[in-house]
């Protein structure tokens, strides 16, 4: 094997640019015999959209791959932020890159529009992928066009696609991951129990020197305690188990009552080193999350400019199903709201001191 | 006046910086006597945005200007277009800085939060301005809080918007100057009848051959078709004056027919030269739309990382309330839903030779 | 032909995904089989730039097309700023992307480095046709490893490559175009004895106004000239021919005298709606010109991160070369440079009426 | 104290808007009694960097405090590393906000250019301020317009910024905490040694494969065998101390060399949880060097097209100074130096296990 090494390549053949550039077929010149000039930006611009994909899915499969097992490595989680760091970036460029096709002029798209039905975005295989190992669920999905999504591909694709749904996905592999994590409860520290303990002396103390400001109106201490909330409000997802699983059968909530006090320990103690990276990796899921939905948002108002109230090439409603998806497709929803039940820091319990110290790095010698 | 030219001036004292640098004061620091390090990114964040917003509001003024007038000068147009292509580069900005903002962590902000009872982004007197100028309506405005968005002013500002409101907004003067587009009917060519012609014809020609090919199955035939339309779906508001002005009754509608018109024949003859200006200051309407409408999304994503489901310091829900100005508070609607009235070139009539030559150059000598 | 219109197309053939997602083949895998993860993301970001540089050449070759005619139809001028401006759009997006592939360390990188000899993006064939189309000369070009940059291609390429030098260069067409301006001299009005008067008056004017004021101290004086400039620097450029040809004959310079005068004239009187389409056009080029050398600068810095001072795969110095080619590679430079001729509006010669009319559009029948 | 929490404030107020947004008096106004309508922005945007330069002084303050002690706690690293990566934000985008600028075109500038003689940003102390304290050497410097850059300056200023030059350096501060780096030699395992015995023994080992290799012509062995190094081209400057000093000496490196060596163990072994912040601060500071060189030189193209060759408002040369100051203004050189002296995992001596699991997290109960 080794000799291979020394072998040469040339940049041409590396990158398969024979394949690659020989890969855009205008279907205007196919059709009409004439090309429509923007057609080539129409092709190029999808197929760049798909090699994103492909390097999405590349990422998200090693970092599937590091999570799915009963003790994830230390080391794991700094690589799996690095890699969901990546998809960031690439999913910032993607939403730019949309600047770019706006550069083509609703007329300029009529020019070869008619030869692509029924094409359409739909029937990205990679993107269903894409979502499909993030964690969306077919319950939570918009029909298109009265089908199934999966209609839009072949036997072969469908089958992979399903056995991808049975698989693990990233939100259920991070659920299980906090579940395990081993700092809720130790040597006689019940976080759950100090951080309830917490909120309602806050709230307490609050409310009473609130009621009694000489510097605010009736009306202003009413607002002023309405954003205070109380356990009946904000903090009850957290404070009562029983209410949590009402809130999940209900559909309001995914994430496990013990995932989710884990995924709360971590983001108030944030700043102890042993919860660096594992506090990374939450705001990882939650910017992946918002930039999914930018980009579905900004691809809505794109076609809004290309075709008004027209109907896409594959028979949508165009703007409104896009923008519905935008407004219906997120998947790291409860993480978003664990922030709902973030408290100052000076009203937060000091951690013992022994906690601390388990928490903090510890080197041998010291 | 003239020797005043001569004198000299610092950069420290030309930019103020002893007054702007000096702007700053914590809350944190004089509620608590402590800082809270982040109070001073929110600070100067959000007058970093006043200060663009200061920005927006010249150009918008000086174009608002140059359009308030019986005969727009074309000077003027290409004048306009180049500020609000300022504009949209500006809005560009403000929104990749949510970015900034975003790298302040829920706890973070939660070191000065209750500091900041009950002042509120919706108190900028800046932006109602911004809105008002552009087009917004009163009557189109959500309600914040149960209030008219004016009750947060102070007497001399709330009469300034009302001049403001008075005034005439972009989207009022841009009407204007559609409506007074020499081109509509000249030298006995009437473009509104030769456009109807043009759909109609090509609509019968498309359903013909739909109908008729071998290559679509039945299916297909029935999606292909819909999205085709007909005059009595998408072309309705522009073939016929009366069902313009029943949509514009029921509110569907803002935009005059005889602006309509004026817009549709900039958009299908945007390449003639005379056009082109016009065309581009179309564009600038429909793109600073879609940046305030990302931006408004955007501010909203961020509020919804920050606070999740907690109340906003001004009493607002917080995200649900942002998110649903990012729905409805549109102004130039009108003018992307042009791209529903478009055709291909192909099925476009050719224009008479004169006319033609009238909306290209004309050089003396030629 | 027509029927065809009339067959049915699938997302997934029309972009030819087989081919193009089976484009990547890891050297790492093939020669230690065992893959380096980083690796596909070299593949990719490097296959995305080949797209856009396909997308880049379709778009030049359109308006090198366009131009290379003896009278260019004003409509096509817009044209071909509206396809510079998407070639810009598509400049600022692959700058951007430099960002994504900044998330591979240089560890990672050594993990299939190895591999690549002598592989590397001097033998990227389409970089080189698209800076030979917009017109950098192969005797401005760098050597690189003290070879001529065609040897990096076979026999069929090197050949390709000479016919595209040898046909005509953007450079060139819009050199051609700029001499053919039909304004520089018409009807009694010789613009550029008028520029020339203009200036001088200006600097006469200015330099006794400066000498005699009472708010400045000697040494500003001294200053307040030197950025005054006079005949002898900045302006002796255009004011002789003489002195142009002689800076041509040095290569300071590359841009013809005529073409010069013309490029000048239509920055000065911009505002004019005949000539300002012809402005755009030129502000592309800089921009193009500025975002080209912008990408190779970056480029340069990731170098320099990933490798420090080692050399690079393709044998080259790494980052001495890239940044040196930076510096160096420029072709609008000229245009820059009509900036350094610029006066004051308030300077400026008014035009007279009829010439100020032939610049405006006129109506028939206005 | 703490009643005050209790009272109210308005957004206007806090923001001190009345201040703000009366801090700009356009020059054209109060010279000629006319504004010159690019004026406003030109003030504008400036105001704007000059309030980013505070945030950013705010954020280099934090971090040098915290690293200003002989004990660096590892939750202080967490905190710089997230401090310095807003600084990154704000400095990516402080770069995009020149295009805003780029919309003003030279014609507009010089509308009013003259009336700022000899204002230049040359006298920006919070600019010079924020060079010293990440560490730029006054010797360093290029002189502008032959005088030191403190000539700018009042006696005030001059004295603080002397004051901080006198402090210490986020360089100063790095090089310290890193020379203390605790990993060096520990447990009978000496970093350096076995680092030097890897690259001996992959060097040779390379060496022999290449040369015996057929599948290499003689001038690719020669190529290959350049671009592998030896020990007396890259990585002398770590093998040998004595190399190291005689560098330092000729000014060709600035950092220490135990402080190298920490850098490099760092970048090595940063897969290890211990050393994750560690290695995120060095990709921080290489990071802001980078960008701080992108804005110098985006900032110089940006001079370059509105003046061209002109001279600078404060008698610089211009563009080429600005650009001078890309070349050589950088700070954090060294750290981007490291890349040269990585070798791939597969050749670094694997670390004994009681190292690994002291660079690892160790809880408590394990």
């Amino acid at each position: 094997m080794s000799d291979k090494k020394y072998t040469t390549i040339h940049y041409q053949s590396y990158l398969q640019l024979d394949k690659l550039l020989d890969a855009q077929s205008l279907r205007s010149l196919e059709v009409e015999g004439k090309t429509a000039h923007d057609e080539m930006l129409f092709i190029i611009i999808h197929q760049v959209y798909e090699l994103w994909f492909k390097q999405i899915i590349h990422e998200l499969d090693s970092v599937v791959g590091r999570f799915h097992t009963d003790r994830v490595d230390e080391r794991n989680v700094g690589v799996a932020v690095a890699r969901l760091k990546r998809v960031i970036e690439i999913q910032k460029l993607i939403i730019d890159q949309i600047r770019i096709l706006e550069t083509m002029t609703p007329l300029d798209f009529l020019e070869f529009r008619n030869y692509l039905f029924p094409a359409s975005g739909f029937q990205s295989y990679q993107f269903r992928v894409l979502e499909t190992m993030l964690g969306l669920k077919d319950e939570k999905r918009l029909t298109y066009n009265n089908k199934p999504y999966e209609s839009a591909f072949d036997e072969k694709l469908k089958k992979k696609l399903i056995d991808i749904k049975e698989g693990h996905s990233l939100f259920d592999l991070v659920e299980n991951w906090l579940e395990r994590t081993p700092f809720l409860q130790f040597e006689g520290f019940d976080f759950i129990e100090h951080y309830k303990g917490a909120v309602h002396t806050m709230i307490e103390k609050e409310q009473a020197m609130i009621k009694k400001s000489q510097f605010l109106s009736d009306e202003e201490k009413q607002m002023r305690l309405k954003m205070l909330g109380n356990t009946d409000t904000f903090y009850e997802i957290i404070t009562s188990e029983e209410a949590h699983e009402k809130m999940k059968a209900d559909g309001q909530v995914r994430l496990s009552y013990r995932a989710t006090i884990a995924a709360l320990l971590i983001n108030l103690y944030r700043d102890e080193p042993i919860l660096h990276q594992p506090y990374q990796l939450l705001t990882c899921l939650i910017e992946m999350d918002e930039l999914l939905t930018t980009w579905r948002y900004r691809h809505a108002q794109m076609v809004l400019r290309m075709l008004g109230k027209k109907i896409g090439t594959g028979g949508s409603s165009g703007y409104d199903y896009l923008h519905a998806t935008a407004v219906k497709h997120h998947i790291f929803t409860d993480f978003h709201n664990i922030a709902t039940l973030l408290i100052p820091r000076s009203d937060l319990p000091e951690l013992p001191e022994q906690v601390k110290q388990s928490l903090g790095f510890f080197y041998k010698g010291n």
